[in-house]
């Protein structure tokens, strides 16, 4: 059916599949309440009060109901009511939400319209919904759809209004597609970085330690000590500095770098008994600052690059915290870049240069550039010199345009103390990711009064460079393991092999082998279970280590090993010397 | 003249003097009132107040005079008083702390005695003291002695009493051993860490982000790396696994701990909004056990060993944080063992064997061990069964027994939750430094209800055995600073050679050996000044660089470099392929 439809308007797609999911609610729920129903990214919701809790079980129902709908090919007609009309109608109809939207509408002057759906052939009206429009011609287009999930929802997304039911529901041109698409979200949740952390034992929470403070067991401790030690060394080689600061100060540093008062997720201030106040650090940006300041450049040592992977914390709503994608102990792999004025563009290539080489490293081979600059309907919004600001956004392109991978601009969205470029990243779902960010900054180097002596003997004002390439390493390791499917390739693995003796005649063979590869910085492990060699290799499975070596009788005899390796499953014999360059040349 | 008295009682000797100088204050300022003069390690102070405030130009006034009173050969004569007459006399002659003593003492029930310097031959008294004896027979045996600083001292160190002005002074049997003293004094002073830090660019402080509250800047920080890969390297191979968590914790984690409220040096509670209570950590044991509780664990996995090195806060007063020996952000090399009570003894052992090849690594030959046990008088201080402790404590002297380095065992100093061994190192200047800590905790298995399942299938309760080798690593830094007074093993310096060229004519020539000695993972700088080669050598000499490589006409046609060794300032010229095996063979 909608396989000719290629270029169809998916937006106006899901949004009529939402109408028409209402309307089945409506059939099934005569009392139903409407709230908003959106098309999302890869679907629609709609929000409704109900008078009982829907189960899973009412969804194939629901679509049934649906399926009728489409088929019956209604119209969506549209039309406009005066606002005091609107509103009365709506009540009358025992719809005091959609009567709260109409109200608001009218109070913003905003024309009031109504969409409904029309029998063909009878001309009657089936459903009426208070909707800005965006809709095919009739229920007859919509492709394939399915109903997703059920979940809360407050009216506005406001905390002190009703609680409504949402439904989630995604709808594509043709049947490949919807299957595609609920394929790759039931690999996401076999991916669910949340479950195979569980699985793989990489990490744990506490609720005597607190919500959103992930703990990591040893193997997540490990992938994390890979992936920190990996970047220091892209980092180290690309000339920066390694600096180390406290994970607190006092509240004055965030009066002089403007945050204190004005960042919402600041933890909250700890007063010693000298009546000292403290804070833990959000940010780096001040302490490395303070560092800065702590002596006096001359031109000569610019750019300086101080690098710190270092845990800030926020004080995220307990709502918001989930598994290692939004945590409140946020390791970053900071840096901040000391700058003259002269250096911005190379600096900025310099950095997009790196982030490319990590992003292969990890084979994310798909990725983008977002450059936020000012909005410039709003000049003020912005703090420093016009000029100043218009050069470092053609800088910023320049740069973007040498990188040579796709980019866009956003007006409006860059920060008031600069402009910025955002790296967005692919995984191996298509899912795409936020990860890099580069902010220029004119602000802080006023605020902390930062100086170096020019060629000229006179003092000048360095500019500074914000940079995270992963983000935060608790995010990007969630980001990881759903994107490895926590099968991390060999030089991340926190086992990179396991050593299956096939029987306790050759544990002897087996220790010798395990002693060797360990000797050689392997991370190796050896079983020493008296399990059946079938089930010796399950639970190496089963932990997704990257390279099983069996030994047996032959094995032993010839002084070699059997690789199993376990993203293909292939099998070679090869000698131990040959182990170690063979399998671990990435390392 | 103390050449002859070779088994001198120091402390007599040191109190005696502390005596001479009262006298000779009192003959300075006579409205002078006497606090307290006891002797202590390696000299004496005495405490008074004074009409005006001693200036550093008072105190060869005052050993004039001291060294005539020594001269006159005065003898201490002692005598008993009854307490009020001696409390009436001391007031009337204007001592009111001596008056505040003796009528405290009086209250403790305690004998009061005086003690007089009488003139010989004269029977003159020449001054007074209220003291509980232990002096030579006369001043004239006192040995060598010289005063050495001013300080101020609160009356019996109450900050809500009067402010005190104290001399110290120092005094020896032997001129020779009163000026080695006084020499380890200066070399001490040039070493100070506080001082070599600025110097070498190691940290600094910011008033901004606290007192007590390191930042190190890239030197330093590259410094607590090299250590950090350091220990981590040897852990590894000792079977340790690393584990990461927060520097926070609900509080609910310290109550379970027993801390909250006990631990006076836990940073104050910050409440957030949704009313959950905080408390930065003040130590990481609590965390660990969480990890260790996350899973079940059978008896085979034992012993366990999670280690860290993670920044714990401790809210020092302001008066007691001291560059970096005392901070308040104390990143420990910590470890938590869990073992099966009989792994205790086997795996205190592989403790002591570590901290041995750790101390020999930075050149500690010296160092010996406390055994902390109960204090048999006071059972009911302890916790645990009386034959547990019986037989921990026997273990403990068994595995120092079996180290074979010197040990002592100290009655009453175990923590209530288990006996410990402590070992003291003493670094290049003789100086004694508590570094390494092994506790055995017997009450926080209890507390947080660990567990593990024996051979026997039933669930068993593991012994935690809490480890700290270097202690901190910011005193450890400290310590080090100062044991190789700045110079750094090539190992551990930040900055391991520096290349050199003679002139201009050679940067291409030290650039090219700077890219291969870069590559081959040495922290290598080229000097790129335009400075004369004596200023380039003095520079790198003060920045006690190991090694300089001093490039020229000859080094470039023959492809080599002469090296020049800090240590010894001696020059060999080698090929630059053989300039790594040889000088960083020890990395």
């Amino acid at each position: 059916m909608a396989k000719a439809e290629q270029k169809v308007d998916l937006g106006a797609m899901r949004h009529s599949c939402a109408h028409v999911l209402a309307q089945a609610v409506l059939e099934m729920f005569p009392e139903a309440k409407l709230g908003v129903g959106p098309a999302i990214e890869d679907g629609f919701y709609y929000d409704f009060e109900l008078p009982r809790t829907l189960i899973p079980e009412d969804l194939p129902l629901l679509e049934k109901k649906m399926k009728q709908i489409v088929k019956q090919a209604q119209t969506f007609v549209g039309r406009e009511e005066p606002a005091k009309k609107a509103v009365s109608f709506l009540k009358g109809a025992g719809q005091p939400f959609k009567a709260e939207l109409a109200q608001q509408f009218s109070e913003e002057g905003q024309k009031i319209t109504f969409y409904e759906n029309v029998m063909p052939g009878t001309g009657k009206p089936m459903f009426v919904d208070l909707c800005r429009g965006g809709h095919l011609e009739h229920t007859g287009k919509i492709g394939p759809f399915k109903l997703l999930k059920i979940a809360g929802a407050y009216w506005k997304g406001d905390e002190n209004r009703p609680m409504l039911q949402r439904i989630y529901g995604t709808c594509w041109p043709a049947q490949k597609e919807l299957d595609d698409y609920i394929f790759q979200l039931e690999e996401a949740k076999k991916r669910d970085h949340k479950v195979l952390g569980k699985q793989l034992r990489l990490f744990t929470f506490s609720p005597l330690v607190g919500g959103g403070y992930p703990l990591f067991l040893p193997k997540g401790a490990q992938v994390l000590e890979t992936l920190s030690e990996y970047i220091m060394g892209v980092k180290k080689r690309n000339g920066y500095s390694f600096v180390r600061i406290p994970h607190v100060a006092k509240e004055e540093l965030y009066i002089r770098s403007g945050h204190l008062g004005k960042y919402d997720a600041m933890m909250p201030v700890m007063e010693t008994s000298e009546g000292d106040r403290y804070v833990m650090k959000p940010m780096n940006c001040p302490h490395h600052f303070e560092i800065y300041n702590s002596e006096m450049h001359s031109y000569k040592d610019l750019p300086l690059r101080y690098a710190e992977n270092t845990a800030v914390y926020r004080n995220e709503k307990s709502g918001e915290v989930h598994g290692l994608f939004r945590v409140r102990s946020i390791t970053q792999d900071d840096t901040h870049h000391f700058v003259r004025h002269d250096q911005i563009e190379s600096e900025i290539e310099m950095i997009l240069g790196i982030t490319q080489e990590l992003y292969e490293k990890f084979g994310f081979s798909n990725y983008k550039a977002q450059i936020s600059v000012r909005d410039p309907e709003k000049p003020e919004k912005y703090f420093g010199d016009d000029k100043l600001w218009k050069r470092a956004e053609e800088k910023l392109v320049k740069c973007a345009e040498k990188w040579g991978h796709e980019y866009f601009i956003e007006q409006g969205e860059a920060a008031f103390y600069g402009p910025k470029i955002d790296v967005m990243v692919k995984d191996a779902l298509g899912r795409e990711w936020q990860l890099t960010t580069v902010q220029l900054d004119f602000v802080q180097p006023e605020n902390f009064d930062m100086k170096y002596v020019g060629e000229d003997g006179k003092e000048h004002r360095p500019a500074v460079v914000h940079v995270a390439i992963f983000g935060s390493f608790e995010r990007f390791l969630g980001i990881l393991i759903e994107h490895y499917a926590g099968a991390f390739p060999a030089w991340l693995a926190p086992v990179q092999a396991r050593i299956i003796p096939v029987g306790a005649d050759f544990f002897g063979y087996a220790e010798k082998i395990y002693g060797q590869l360990r000797e050689s910085g392997v991370r190796v492990e050896w079983d020493d279970s008296r399990d059946s060699l079938g089930k010796k290799i399950r639970n190496a499975e089963r932990e997704k280590i990257p390279y099983m070596l069996v030994v047996g009788d032959k094995e032993q005899k010839e002084k070699n090993v059997t690789v199993r390796n376990y993203a293909d499953k292939k099998q070679e014999t090869m000698e131990i010397d040959r182990v170690m360059p063979n399998l671990f040349r990435h390392l």
